[in-house]
């Protein structure tokens, strides 16, 4: 018997002929004249899950690109349920001039294989191939300890229009205990860790109508309410002076970090400096009391994404005009629930409003509830064990991702924990020119999930459905942490 | 002997016919294909002046519309010197169709003359013509009583942009000891009053320049600065809840309103709703303390009249932005200096610009300083004087005007106290369809300005140049009015 580790290290070539296959196929969702790309994408994966010896593979079609669903369950009537959540589609290639090799013509240099789509996502989804090869070979299985469900979605890259559907229509199909979303990455090569978070997000546009026209300043300026005076008072409202949001209720469901968390926060590795040149600015900001990774993954935000109102063009125009707008979005984390925020925003917003302005409030849909893995709960424990064994027993730490994708949508659909298994690391240039993946990570990431599966299985149904972790964070307005 | 009344009312039908004449050039300075029509303005006028005895009549060129220039010195070698100002371009026409007449084809309806310049300000200029007949039929003098001076711009409609320049070159010509601003006019056919402020004004753009590029806002969002939010705080730190300008310095040189100046402020009849339903706004609002009348005339305001950063279109976008921009205004009253409002509010930017942020200002020019006819000096009495001897001894209200024309620059140019005998109505429709004047109010026009040059005589060149009141009002921040 061979262990994981072997059985990867000799069948790796297996590996690198399905990446330089698949990464040849251009699956742009978000360009039409790609959408032939994404059906032949959605195919090849399906005949790679198939030839691994997943006994049931399906193409799901959508309102849009199709989904891929594979199935390979356990011979053991009491293995636990797992659904592993990617996407095949890719992003868009532009600026192609940038690139220093042709995007769907995967070029190995040493470690790094670079093209489209390598880290994000059809690398990630590859590993699982070998991974559950690498299983069954170092467990002496002929299926699973796990039931093992892939759902790989074809419009991630295009904000998942139909993905909530496809999630509430196959809810029956895609009935599991835990659901391994391997869409993400680790700090670096050598410091192995899982996000354990994302934020929501609620956005909405604030109309402010003053005098139904542009008036003449010297005529009526002063005497008359300015919608773009009050606009900004309005924004200006949203923070005092420690970065904290002011709308009334808006920290009331935020889960306070616990001190072990900020702890494994504080060990997170942050180059201030190397931050700032990504963003090309100058200075931190924030809300006080909280280090930036915290601000990022662990506190809501209230941010203006636009504002507008008057006078656009060169010059000065003498007006007081007659409408202005604010376009704001909320970060929110767990547990805020977007409902909610959309309600106190409102309130926030009509309590704000001056005498003489109509005010007009126009959500961007119904927002993204935010996902948290908690901390010390037997999915999350079975998980940070498996990779810290690929990484040879060093640490894993706990991350939080600022931005949120589908995975929120997948833990209410089906309603059971998330936990987050992917390799890709900072300098992937997902999304950029060059994006590239690091081999040694995808066979680290093979590595965990062939263990991931056992430890799941030893774990137990109910038991990973389990959310209480061992030492429980407390709801209230995160204040004590500040 | 003849009275100016009497001789006025013998002679209206010289105003008429020259009204009918002149009226019907389309001298709109703003629209090239009628600069010819200018030309021709100047000219007619230029004529009218020698005919009616002006034994110096030129006509100046600018860089664009010629000023006509006409001087009738006095025989009296004592006699003050006095400069009327005016203007004989008028504004467009558009949007013709709302016309009910031909707007050069003079239309007379009872006391209505309907034409485009009629009251703004062909008829104004007309009536001094007649004057200064009246005036020479009802003293037997055979030269006015005051050396008068002429200055007839031909740009004003277009916003005078060579009228400095022309100031500054005929400095020497047009010294004097008192300037007649004639184009104004009066609360109400039956409320004799008189302009005694225009506000000044400065404009600028300011810019906000955060990270060099629109970032993620759920990657950065919350831990990097935002201009957006940043603009925001800055105009809503523009104003109190009390609607009271925070730059520290700006009330400075504020000349508070004097009791007595309130009184009579009181008295000027404001109709809330009537201004409300042309400004088709809401509610009123302003500084609080001050009525809507001393808002809009005496004091200073700092007005939003665009503000921009960030998204702009449909729906949401996610983004921290890299820029955003306010455009502020601020109307000044006396004695405010642009100058020190320009630093004032640059250093109140500097303040109020967070870390992480860089700021430019731009300011619209050097700006316009305010100017005020203090009540009580011998020129204004002896205008109050004769404008109540016209309405039959009726008390003469003192109003303000809350925009600014070139007066201020008049006044900076030739260093004299101004004057306003306008008889303009609010119901004139100037610079919209329908123009009209009351012929009614050019005749009380002319029959004021010639007992004016008679009083401007009695009080002489000394006393017309004094600026101090009989009550001095206070240079301060005015809360004391408040």
């Amino acid at each position: 018997m061979t262990t994981v580790r072997e059985f990867i290290d000799i069948h790796r070539h297996d590996l690198l002929r399905d990446l330089d296959e698949w990464l040849r196929i251009p699956g742009i969702s978000a360009q039409p004249a790609h959408h032939a790309d994404v059906l032949r994408s959605a195919e090849w994966f399906a005949a790679a899950a198939t030839r691994t010896g997943f006994p049931t593979v399906e193409i799901w079609p959508t309102a849009g690109m199709p989904t891929v669903f594979a199935e390979w369950p356990s011979d053991d009537p009491d293995a636990p349920t797992v659904v592993v959540y990617g996407h095949h589609d890719v992003q868009p290639v532009d600026p192609i001039e940038l690139w220093t090799s042709d995007p769907f013509d995967p070029t190995i240099d040493g470690d790094l294989l670079r093209a489209r789509g390598a880290s994000d996502d059809k690398g990630q989804l590859l590993f699982h191939l070998l991974a559950v090869r690498a299983h069954l070979a170092a467990t002496g299985l002929t299926s699973p300890a796990v039931n093992l469900k892939l759902l790989i979605e074809g419009e991630e890259e295009s904000g998942s229009p139909n993905f909530e559907q496809l999630l509430a229509d196959r809810h029956e199909r895609l009935a599991c205990d835990v659901v391994v979303i391997t869409d993400t990455g680790m700090l670096a090569a050598d410091t192995p860790s899982t996000v354990t978070g994302m934020r929501g997000l609620v956005a909405a546009t604030v109309y402010f109508h003053g005098p139904d026209l542009d008036l003449h300043s010297g005529v009526f300026g002063g005497a008359v309410p300015n919608p773009a005076t009050a606009i900004a008072a309005l924004v200006a409202a949203l923070h005092d002076d420690d970065g904290r949001v002011q709308i009334p209720g808006f920290y009331d469901d935020v889960l306070s970090l616990t001190a072990s968390e900020r702890e494994l926060f504080a060990k997170v590795p942050f180059a201030e400096s190397e931050f700032l040149s990504v963003a090309k600015s100058r200075a931190l900001d924030g809300e006080a009391g909280y280090s930036t990774l915290e601000r990022l993954g662990a506190r809501p935000t209230a941010e203006v994404n636009g504002i507008g109102g008057g006078y656009q063009g060169d010059g000065g125009k003498t007006i007081v005009p007659s409408d202005a707008f604010a376009k704001l979005s909320f970060r929110l984390v767990a547990s805020q629930v977007p409902e909610r925020i959309r309600l106190a925003v409102e309130e926030f917003v009509a309590t704000r409003t001056p005498v003489g302005i109509q005010a007009r409030v126009e959500w961007d849909g119904d927002g993204v509830a935010p996902c948290l893995v908690p901390l010390g709960t037997p999915a999350y424990d079975a998980l940070a064990a498996s990779i810290s064994e690929a990484f040879d027993g060093r640490e894993v730490l706990p991350t939080r991702e600022g931005g949120s994708g589908p995975e929120a949508a997948i833990q209410q659909a089906l309603g059971v924990p998330l936990v987050f298994l992917g390799v890709g690391l900072p300098d992937d240039q997902i999304h950029a020119p060059n994006e590239k993946v690091n081999l040694s990570m995808l066979y680290k990431g093979a590595e965990i999930a062939a263990g991931l599966w056992s430890r799941f299985a030893q774990v137990g149904a109910a038991a990973l459905r389990d959310l209480t972790p061992a030492e429980s964070p407390a709801a209230g307005d995160g204040s004590a942490a500040g």
